[in-house]
């Protein structure tokens, strides 16, 4: 398992354990971690930290430079929000744990040239089909439905 | 002037006034503002903390249905986050105070069915043209570049 798609699981499954969505992220420059995060709706009452906004702003204000070369692994595909910021900060690569139980913007981000490589994941797929089974309402909540 | 494009000039203000990005935004539902905000790069180092998301997260966990009826205002042409995030809550409608010093994802917006009214408002493209004249670094870095 490469190591950095560990680490976004690992922040997904904290995600669940605090009650909340399980979705994690983590930015990668450079061969190291810059920032991690998981989806914090539940937690924080937020309407805007998904796990790979929530890994965005750990992540922090880094020169443009840094995000152009950095890749962003999420256990799920991502939404038309976290789509956007990838675009906004021009993220060229980001590898999915899974696009099965959420089918995100990746048409949009590969016309943009945003490589994006999803791995379909078992374990990611087992954390939401799980979720999505126990906690409808939230899950429709978090994707805006 | 519209009331809700002026408390969206307000929020800039108060942004610039702390030393920010002059961007200010609220969501308004059924004729009453749900939730404001203001860019917070500066004051809070925040990678995602946009007027549009920052208004976003102060109006919290809405029902889509919300959301969905809900008019967003904005300063400023809203960035690929920004757009995405509209798209994300299904909002219909948009107005943007100023598009000439920066052009956001209008086209994308539109080519999936929201409505964006630019206002073309001298206040709202004043504050802009001072801003990145006097601080061009801090406002490439917003819009990553």
């Amino acid at each position: 398992m490469d190591p950095f798609m560990q680490a976004a699981i690992e922040e997904a499954q904290k995600g669940l354990a605090e009650g909340g969505i399980p979705i994690g992220s983590v930015i990668v420059h450079d061969g190291k971690i810059i920032g991690r995060g998981h989806n914090r709706r539940v937690q924080e009452g937020s309407a805007i930290k998904h796990g790979e906004m929530d890994a965005f702003e750990n992540a922090g204000r880094q020169p443009a430079k840094v995000y152009r070369e950095a890749t962003l692994y999420t256990t799920l595909s991502p939404c038309a929000m976290c789509s956007g910021a990838i675009l906004l900060y021009g993220i060229r690569k980001i590898i999915v744990g899974e696009n099965q139980t959420f089918m995100g913007e990746e048409d949009l981000l590969r016309s943009r040239g945003v490589q994006v490589d999803v791995l379909h994941n078992a374990t990611c797929i087992g954390l939401m089909k799980q979720f999505i089974a126990d906690k409808p309402e939230l899950w429709n909540e978090d994707i805006g439905e």
